[in-house]
């Protein structure tokens, strides 16, 4: 019989995710640091464990979804881990978006106790882990991924296996430099609509169906021109992200300059506090600068 | 019994627009500057004229669609002009892009002997003037607006008006730059991608359907992946709207970095020769500064 | 016996070069748009003209020195201008800063005349004007020149023949570059230093002298940390002459990327009433954008 | 009788440093990862000891130079380190380019052992070392200063004190700032007159005296345009210490726009393999972007 299956990491993205594999109806160990997060998801018939490690014994496959790299780590090897618990032949699939070289050093050091390490990060936002429409970036043998695929597909809607175990990372990268770029796209746009005295409502509608179009523009356009800043994806993690993006392009010695640009932009606004408004609050950068509100009238 | 309409300039965009006024049962009287372009037409209905002064003598209504700002101040106030033709109460509008400030001068000048002027650059590419689903922004006085409307309706999708006269001509600026920034995020992205050891056509399927998603991303990024350079836009018809932005951001008094930017690369492919390359060849110069070509394997 | 040296244009610049020509015992007729600045020339012993072609009838060489290319423009081929006065065999000196390529036209419509023209546009401030010190930046053919030179070196220190007409404009420009990317780097540079802490007089001390020096840190920096304003160069005169800087990067088809990041933020700047202030408060852009004050506490 | 100083690091700058020391006879104990390195200082009279422990046992000052923030590290605490044989009250005086936050952190942790410590970052380059002429950058508590100076005023020629321990490091990375960023305006400028047609000697001797003026133009300038790559700093060095700047920006939240620009640059240039080149080949970033070598002809 078929052991049960390893959630660590239960938060806005993690709960989503875990619920859909219950739903999917495989039997669900889970984790999370601040342990009353776990009881929806076991009254959603969950098993809850003590630590990491824990969970690793009861299984062979454990998903990981938390913030940032030092998370990981300290999941991964941090005491009452996971490594300390899984047995030879496991596998391990991290959807936390991180390091890139991280990912590829923590892949070594498990392999070397005979544990799989599939890096699958993934894109779509609160709603698309709830709904179980993700896009799934996974880099890791093709055996490891294929072990993955039946809880990756009950989770997300778009499965890519790009190559080798990192390359789901780096093509998280990729998407957050398109997804801050066209941002800036955006707020460049509606701050000369503003300075040209143009209807903001009207100008979205203009040109949001055609070949001006994107994503961040038909979502986030009209809640800039209302003001509302309430996140769909919050600042300071999309600066976490272009952090790792940067890091991963000083590596790579490839220039990364408009990634950069939006950078330094969020940074500032982090610091001046607006770390938990949405990404698309970058348009205060370009308004302080130039003096135009990109608000409808 | 109401007066045929005139169309100026039968280059891809108006031959296109000029077959939907025909194919929608509007009488049309056409001029362009090399005669045999309009031959076309004529087999499908038109009544062709020797200058732009005889289309003004039989329409009351006359479209514009050319290349720059100066085709247009020839097109109305040069020899043989509409301006010589046009009687009192007659309306021209004009779908070229062009300079908003020129617009509103000739608007004012057009105004003195009685005649009406409308705005109302286009978008959608030669495929949207064919097919009749163009993006229309139109700018002018409502009244002249609702006399175009049917015309417009016959040519486009979606038909916005957005304030006075110029103000389509600015918000045909918004929409060049978005277009450009997105395809700076699509470079930057893919030059990345390829630093990193992507697959990129896996990389694509993986990261545009998403939040990293836009019309240039879905288009031009397999263009580009598979060093395919054939126009949806040239390069050099781009950088000229460019050009356009830049001017209005001074007169406006707002900073315009990231169009500002693309237009010094897009200034350089162009003097090497590229200009007759789609808008998408805006990755060579990334590739050129970075080292890396983002084509597929 | 030899007829009188002609001076166009006695603002700042012009009044203390055309004063300087007195010095060095030159006979000076002098005409300026606003009569009353000729009166201290006069004093000094310069005769007064009514036009400048009335100029023109009196000097086989004139120097021009206005604001812009239109002036120019006007004092050569408008009515009453020198070209309506000047005979064949003279030669027009320009020492404003305008545009090569209008330089390369003047030039030529002057030759068809029997006219020579040199350009000879000068750095140095007033009080380079003043004190003869100026760098002069000289292009022209060679006979012209050195026709030019004995006056050259009674206003200027520095005498540089860089080539033909035009390559005097065309250095004065790279001249510009250097001057405002050099104040960008200031401005980064003290508003970095006042996010960590530093005290500004006493960084100034320490970077000013080695290879961090720049006249634009020596001569700008002390300015910006008190807070001090008036210009030694006004800013709205900067950023026309960045215009020219940009409009000349566009024909060349080369690309001036950091020279549009400053003329992007010297025009919100300007937009917002700075213009009369020194090319220094660039720093402000940087201020507002990062949210620190580059201030001695 | 009083102790003799500690010289930890006989790098290019080290070595001459150190050998001021001894002119201005002061007795110095050397130490240097690779040993023979040491054999100069010692034929001009100083001691050599076989771990910087020894050193610290024999001295109750001691100087370290080496490259980066863990060789620093390395030295301190690695094994046979410094702060294995400082006793109480002893100071050690750090003139390496580091991480100011890095540098805090060591203050702290030899401060709980009675150790002070001071950062004191130099400029001037190899010859500076070498004739005393450094400008040194000076962070900690006054009296340490204080304690410091004569040994410090042996080496350079303008020492200022900043303020607290970190501040000569801060510094230091605005220095930095200012070279780098002087270094892009230089290049730029290059470029743009080559694009124009200029001869650059020429140029170079119009603007290197006036408001245009720098250090790295009068001394880099004529480097570029004869093609000498040589290194004045290493490109590769530059970049690292650029890298502190933008740790340093980052966890002080300041944009530092115009500096990433450059590090992008030159990581690229490093990639390719020339980071032994000096920094001015930053220029050649600009020329493969535009297609235009500034080579004098």
């Amino acid at each position: 019989m078929s052991r049960p299956v390893g959630f660590v990491g239960l938060g806005i993205m993690g709960a989503g995710m875990a619920g859909n594999l219950l739903k999917a109806e495989h039997e669900v160990v889970v984790w999370n640091r601040t342990a009353s997060r776990a009881e929806p998801l076991v009254e959603q018939g969950a098993t809850s464990a003590v630590t990491p490690s824990a969970v690793a014994e009861q299984c062979d496959v454990v998903f990981v979804c938390v913030s940032d790299t030092p998370d990981v780590e300290a999941v991964l090897f941090g005491e009452n881990g996971l490594a300390a618990g899984l047995r030879k032949g496991s596998l391990v699939v991290d959807c936390s978006t991180v390091s890139p070289s991280a990912t590829r050093a923590w892949a070594e050091r498990l392999a070397e106790a005979g544990i799989s390490f599939v890096d699958a990060p993934v894109s779509g936002g609160s709603e698309g882990a709830k709904n179980g429409t993700l896009s799934i970036m996974v880099g890791g043998a093709a055996d490891d991924v294929e072990r993955a695929r039946p809880y990756l597909e009950a989770m997300g809607k778009t499965i890519t296996h790009l190559g080798e175990v990192g390359t789901g990372q780096i093509c998280k990268l990729v998407n957050q430099i398109l997804v801050v770029v066209n941002m800036l796209a955006v707020s460049e746009a509606l701050v000369f609509a503003k300075a040209g005295g143009l209807d903001l409502e009207k100008t979205l509608t203009a040109v949001t169906g055609g070949a001006a179009g994107s994503w961040m523009l038909a979502n986030r356009g009209p809640q800039v021109i209302a003001r509302d800043w309430r996140p769909g994806f919050r600042l300071d993690l999309q600066q976490k992200d272009l952090r790792l993006v940067l890091e991963a392009a000083d590596s790579l010695g490839v220039p990364a300059l408009a990634t950069s640009t939006v950078f330094h932009l969020y940074r500032t606004l982090e610091r001046e506090g607006l770390g938990a408004e949405g990404n698309h609050a970058l348009v205060k950068a370009l308004e302080r600068l130039s003096g135009f509100e990109a608000a409808q009238d």
